[in-house]
């Protein structure tokens, strides 16, 4: 140890006196504050000191992650990811075709969305287990908002651009929300949320593979459970229990698979290849018994060819400008929720954090790449992505592996994926999704913290009876409306002396403490804001009268007010407690501050109250105060001990 | 003094631990959070132990505040109230009328609309300040929503009718609002937004009088700046020199009176007289020279007897009641927020409250029974409640005496006002308006809390470019933005020891304190909340490191987390307190955590955080922790001292 040996001061009393901070320039607190609030990451750090040609490759790294892993990347890490990728692109075909056709768009564009945009984000997420691809939400508004203006019907070519170009707008939007350094609203979503945000999704996207288990043709676009379950009650007689058989078969081997593997770690393996197997056997189960023909659905015929250029396809002149802008923004936003949640999400699972500036700049550009190359809106869609997942992906190199293979597959395997049933795909999606719903996870918050719990559930709720955004509206104005909630109504405590001690706490937390007569010591545990200034007031003038009729005390002397947890005063704040000083003052008492921050110090300087106070009255600890007070009692015993008004 | 001497302790070690509060029932900490929610003053407190005949009185005298004050009224009172309501009057007639047109109703129905719910407000109000009467705003919403559904010309019994409704359901409204106890709304209202609010209201008032100043027939309804300027100076061709030269003459009389009211306090009566005398001048001239030919608008022929009752004319089954209610609701809301803002701001002039769940159901109550006697919507008018302000009010009284003074002139003096001059109404509102503009105040803002006053700004431009609605919600926006912010954002600092003390301060507040060597102190500010979590272990690393390069240390061994002043933690913070612990083991380091409050440490026993650092590192003040630390450091100098990974 470098310093002197170190030696306990044994007086309570340090001659310290609680300084005025000096005032700083208002560019430099501006530039500091704003530094804090939109670059708290500090991204420049690592730059500083560093040679250019270091700093040009720094600065690739930031923007292009894939530079900082790839190097770290081995041959153990490629296994799971060609697993998890191929796996996915299994899901990326069906998936694709169906949310293209609930977007009005030709089924072919499903595939283009899971080829080009997957390896843009693969260069430039931070997320590992995000798999890109359309999502059902994001499909059904652009058909529902673009649809209102232009039949996709009578003028195909005219929607299909407007389609790429409400894609553009949104990629604009995202990459610009990320470059303004608004990431931190993915703060927002917290565990709670997350918990059952994810169980809520969960439910959804099995009730939705009814269809496929069912063997259904005509069904709800709707996502919550009523309507789906309407639709299924509806159509009973549409049931195909061979499909319905087949599915269950598939989902009990997949769900064995993993029970199997999750008692025994070692063989991990045999849950990842599930779901290739089962695509492999029903397809040639289809194959050889010509199920199709029984009510088995499958995948059918699909067009040979990569994604054609569509950048010339852009329109900005039209009359639609305005209807194509809206188009992109709304279902911009609602993508880049459901990505950045889902992401989150996954990272929670392994323990690795996700940059959210970074995750919006990659949507962003994933989008604006996608619009060019006949692709429409993508994301980071929850089933892929927790398919993904249990399949093992290690990095983002699963995209990569599903780009290739729906890359071969538009090339020359299309034919192969004819005979695959949508019944096989329904059951890898639901065996997914199950281990997801973490009631566990919910039991813990109900005991620990009820509003958490409530947020928790709020979010449930609102996504299974009504759509994914009700249910992160919900559960993000109830975590907002918490934090108000702890500023209006912030906890304060009449403090008391701890036995044999220099101490002093709070008489609810700690019954030993001793009252000290003819001092009354508060403390608030908060900033003191325009929203809770009514309330302490109230709040320490019932304080105050609860504690005279308690101990029975008629010479009320001084009051201490401990403002070492008030890390922040604005105006309003100040003028209450210029009121409160003036209320002392009438009944002959006086006012003592103990503690204030360096900012709160500050500006009761600069609005006088400090002048009115009188700064020998701001002391640095409570024992200080009392020590005074008690010295001042004693000394002066001719001073009329007056009578509460 | 009933206790024995107190006695200093002298030693520092107390040997008290940190308890964990026992746990209790969830319906009993339910019911406690929403009462220090709801009932955050409570109003019952006063109804405990006493005889049930006293109960009610009070129980009379919390929803009739009249009962309260009407027994220590006295003449002193009465006739400044006198003055202000005479003064009130002369505002309220040509306002009625003209707002009254504004909404497409007959004119005659902004003199009921004084006169009765005034009455209602006097006793059920808990504002001293303000006057009841229709406002601008709410009368062109009801205006513009009723009229799309209901032409005013053509059916005018109708829109008579549904107007009254409309009036009910903003009514009912209100009432229940306060009587659901969300008066705390209010609060989200401060010192800053009501003095941009307040100065925006006033330019925006003194702009709309340029009508009758120049004498203009055309006017627009819109309320900014830009919309108002254009009006004026599209028309030049209709100024009116008469008009202008008579409104600037009284305008000069009034500044004067004014001027000199303030200089020589003794003679308060010239300014408060001084509105009346110049009606009754105004009216004079207009008599004598017939003015009202040559360009002077005066307010000419008003129909005579008292408020019809309309109960019978409110119509709840018709096809109309959607739009009815949606009227009633957004004019209800509108009127609430301007009503309650307005009176809140002379309160804080006056240095007295206002108890918002009071004034809703007051307004409520007022819209209810104006309802039902042919008045339409009223609230408290910024620029009326000035008037009356200004003219030296004292209770609500002076609502009684305008009431009484309308009741008189709707029976008696209706021909009396035919000749007063609309420019000299305008003059009165000019000179009670440009009181109102409180640069001084904005300017103590700027000086104090730049914050504070940037929300001050935005309140300012939002009235007066925009709309009244729109600056209230800039206003309270940023505000919230603000407590968002600090959650979001929160301080934490590094604590070293003050010299010759046992006190332990921020190195950045105090730059005296010494660093202890081998330990590091941190302190938050805050709760830790899902919205700092992820920020808080950021910056947690980031000055650890600092603090490493800066002593070049690099035998770190305890570090200690000060947590008296986290009021709260939620279970994102929990699982970020584990983490956080979790990389402290893995660098061979040891956590202390400090003084956490009741809830905190509860909430850490539940979550198993208290048992995974062991209760024995729960320190109750840093000196406390410190010495401990430091105990083992140099009896146990054997352990190896571990580089920082």
């Amino acid at each position: 140890m470098g310093n002197a040996d170190y030696v306990f001061p044994s007086s309570g009393d340090c001659g310290h006196r609680v300084a005025i901070p000096p005032s700083q320039p208002f560019y430099k607190s501006l530039k500091k504050s704003l530094k804090e609030t939109f670059f708290p990451d500090d991204p420049v750090r690592q730059f500083k000191n560093q040679p250019p040609s270091r700093k040009f490759i720094l600065g690739l790294q930031y923007f292009l992650p894939i530079l900082e892993w790839a190097p770290r990347y081995t041959f153990q890490y490629f296994k799971a990811d060609l697993i998890a990728g191929i796996t996915i692109t299994s899901l990326a075909i069906p998936q694709g075709i169906s949310y293209a056709k609930l977007a009005n768009l030709p089924p072919i564009l499903g595939l283009y969305s899971s080829f080009v945009p997957p390896l843009v984000y693969a260069m430039m997420g931070s997320s590992r287990d995000l798999a890109v691809g359309t999502v059902a939400v994001a499909s059904l508004l652009t058909a529902s908002m673009l649809g209102k203006e232009v039949n996709a019907n009578e003028h195909p070519t005219l929607y299909l651009h407007l389609a790429f170009t409400a894609t553009f707008f949104a990629g604009v939007l995202q990459a610009t929300l990320g470059i303004l350094r608004l990431g931190f609203i993915v703060d927002f979503l917290s565990h709670a949320t997350i918990v059952g945000f994810m169980a809520g999704a969960a439910t959804v996207v099995c009730l939705q593979q009814l269809k496929g288990i069912l063997g259904l043709e005509h069904f709800t676009h709707a996502t919550d459970v009523v309507s789906v379950m309407r639709s299924v009650f509806t159509q009973t007689h549409q049931w195909r229990w061979e499909s319905a058989v087949l599915g269950c078969c598939f989902l009990f081997f997949l769900m064995l698979t993993r029970y199997f593997s999750k008692r025994r770690p070692r063989f991990f393996w045999i849950s990842a290849l599930a779901p290739l197997t089962s695509v492999i056997l029903g397809s040639l189960l289809v194959y050889f018994t010509h199920a199709e023909n029984h009510g088995v659905q499958v995948i059918g015929h699909l067009k040979k060819g990569l994604n054609p250029p569509s950048l010339t396809h852009l329109t900005f002149g039209s009359q639609y400008l305005t209807v194509v802008m809206k188009t992109g923004i709304i279902t911009g936003v609602i993508a880049l929720a459901e990505g950045i949640a889902v992401g989150r999400s996954f990272a929670m699972f392994k323990n690795y954090h996700i940059d959210g500036n970074k995750e919006m700049i990659a949507f962003g550009m994933m989008n604006i790449a996608g619009s060019c190359t006949s692709c429409y809106l993508t994301t980071g869609p929850f089933s892929r992505s927790a398919v993904n997942f249990n399949a093992g992906c290690k990095t983002a190199v699963s995209n990569i592996v599903m780009a290739t293979a729906v890359m071969i597959t538009l090339l020359f395997l299309t034919p192969l994926f004819h005979y695959t049933p949508l019944v096989v795909l329904s059951s890898i999606i639901i065996s997914a999704m199950l281990g997801l719903i973490d009631y566990e996870a919910a039991v813990h918050l109900w005991q620990v913290d009820k509003f958490d719990f409530i947020v928790c559930i709020g979010a449930y709720i609102g996504v299974v009876f009504g759509s994914v955004e009700i249910g992160l509206v919900i559960a993000v104005s109830l975590s907002i409306l918490r934090v108000l909630l702890f500023v209006a109504r912030p906890r304060t405590s009449a403090l008391g002396n701890i036995p044999n001690s220099m101490t002093y706490r709070s008489f609810v937390q700690y019954p030993v403490a001793n009252n000290i007569p003819g001092i009354f010591i508060l403390r608030v545990d908060a900033p003191i804001y325009f929203a809770n200034a009514n309330y302490l007031r109230e709040r320490w003038i019932g304080e105050e009268e609860e504690k005279l009729k308690s101990t029975g005390e008629t010479s009320l002397q001084y009051i201490i007010l401990d403002m070492g947890c008030v890390a922040s005063i604005d105006t309003s704040g100040i003028s209450m407690l210029e009121e409160v000083k003036k209320n002392i003052d009438r009944r002959g008492l006086k006012l003592a501050l103990v503690n204030p921050g360096s900012e709160v110090m500050k500006k009761l300087d600069k609005s006088k109250f400090l002048e009115d106070i009188g700064q020998e009255w701001v002391y640095l600890t409570v024992a200080e105060a009392v020590g005074a007070c008690n010295f001042m009692l004693h000394t002066c015993k001719s001073a009329p001990a007056r009578e509460i008004v």
